[in-house]
């Protein structure tokens, strides 16, 4: 027979956790009733669900508690600054297993909370179950720009380019499950970059005041996935400059010119987009607020053509050729 | 090493689950995008999370793909039903194990699908990631009534009222799991009452009408432990006449006298609430479109009083007492 769907136990934590959440006038009541109530919003709104499992999204033993609420909400806020929006409010279900303290899920909350309040978020529901594994599932609303960046809208002659840097996060995943070997402060930035992502709110927002408007999306899948998402929706290929993929130095300490995690590892929470415009790469950088590389060209067709890997190499879109010597 | 967290197989999973799903005027961009776009709302929002785990909250050789699609979007719609709003839009999380075919997902969704179209709510977005058990967390966002029926509005005096029946669910899981013996149709309405159930959404906006707002919340966790959340957050306690708790006949043929089930077995998503007024059981059942029986009142203090089980019984507040001996 299946465990009952709420527990004392369940009861008594939800409570705790949810004392001292940023709550934010928007919010007509926050955690406590069947649901929340929110103000009216005034433009339209984003919404997403995004979920953290143990032992598929993360290990214990290799982040903490902290970093794990953190990451699990900025996984979701990375979305909203994909199309360039605000985030607004997010509910939180929460599957937790045996063995961990109530300690243990305080750390997680504080975690939760210090990005919520970074990104001005209000945490106005939760839900806490039962389950073998703990996973943290977050639901994310946020307000729209006057334009809203969609996969759809990449066009021939776009340029296409790349906030921070690629496959630092897969690096770091590496060298957590051994597999890649790095020393000092490369090893420290790499296993940063893949436990406690940084979501690009603030560059979204500045992206989104583009004119024409640009297409987006954040590199959670992998560069070369996550472009063939956008390539797919708009209907249109790409040209991609290997030699121009931003790469960071910890990653080229650890990595080489191996440039496959930059290629196709994931959980950069970078921003990728495709924008028709004359700024420079320092023009975009001054006004993102963070380094912007362009790394090719939209072309019409359905292929990704890579530059700079010996002869041009025509890759079916997408990622799945990349994926299987992966 | 925890596995990539898209698959290739996931990709392919959402974009066929996501054709066809109900998706109306208030959507701007349903799935396939880094988020949904919703036209801004007028009204209130409300907005909230559940989550349905395999071995959990279900097994699979309980129900059907459909009926567990079903029940999935049907306990969060019964959230917005007690807070008497209007279901608008929500996002799935489904979390999927090896082991299950295609043609599961198609039928799992063909019952999201279903209540979906039934309650008007327009499935906007989802998210597929690997895992050892299946989990379905949806969160669901609905838009409120002029008045929202909130826990803290109980008062002293208030009739306290049940919409339906209530202990049939953990009834058809007891039979489920072997421990409690049923036959012919009172087994089969059992058991659909548990692996199938009904959010109150019409009977949630008629009683939302009422003036003064009632203070309302669904079943979930058990008649007590329900009424024991209205008590803490409106600060007063209870009187229940045992003997006027509704029970269908096929939980008499079940149980018997046993009220157990009735008062502390959960998931019958059915309406508690608490009111002043002077329509009668006919009344208030004629304007909710469902039986709705009076079980007691509201009264000072911060304990419930059950009436009618020998002689006067106080309990704690809450549902632990019962709940030790259950």
């Amino acid at each position: 027979m299946p465990a009952k769907k709420t527990l004392p136990g369940e009861f008594q934590l939800i409570e705790r956790l949810v004392q001292g959440l940023p709550i934010s006038s928007r919010t007509i009541l926050g955690p406590g009733d069947d649901c929340a109530i929110l103000a009216p919003a005034k433009r339209p709104q984003l919404f997403t669900i995004d979920s953290m499992i143990e032992d598929v999204h993360f290990r214990l033993a290799w982040t903490t508690p902290e970093k794990l609420g953190a990451k699990a909400l900025s996984v979701n806020l990375s979305d909203i600054a994909a199309m360039g929006g605000t985030p607004t409010a997010c509910v939180i279900n929460l599957a937790i297993r045996e063995g961990l303290a109530t300690r243990f899920f305080d750390r997680l909350y504080a975690g939760i909370r210090a990005v919520a309040e970074r990104y001005d978020t209000d945490v106005v529901g939760g839900n806490v179950t039962s389950a073998d594994r703990l996973a943290i599932t977050i639901a994310l609303l946020g307000e729209a720009s006057r334009t809203v960046m969609r996969r759809d809208l990449a066009r021939a002659g776009d340029g296409i380019f790349v906030t921070g840097t690629v496959g630092d996060s897969a690096a770091g995943l590496a060298i957590l499950s051994g597999k890649l070997k790095a020393s000092g402060a490369a090893r420290k930035f790499l296993i940063e970059r893949h436990v406690n992502p940084t979501p690009r709110i603030a560059a979204g927002l500045a992206l989104a005041k583009l004119r024409p408007t640009a297409a987006a999306i954040d590199i959670s899948d992998g560069l070369l996935q996550d472009l063939g998402h956008i390539l797919k929706r708009s209907s249109v290929g790409a040209e991609i400059d290997v030699a121009a993929i931003p790469l960071s130095p910890a990653y080229r300490a650890a990595m080489g010119d191996d440039l496959n995690l930059a290629l196709s590892g994931g959980e950069d929470y970078e921003l990728l987009f495709c924008a028709r415009t004359r700024l420079s790469e320092e023009a975009l950088t001054k006004a993102l607020g963070v380094p912007v590389r362009r790394i090719g060209s939209i072309i019409a067709g359905s292929k990704i053509l890579l530059r700079g890997v010996g002869a041009r190499m025509p890759m079916r879109r997408g990622w799945d050729q990349l994926r299987t010597g992966s």
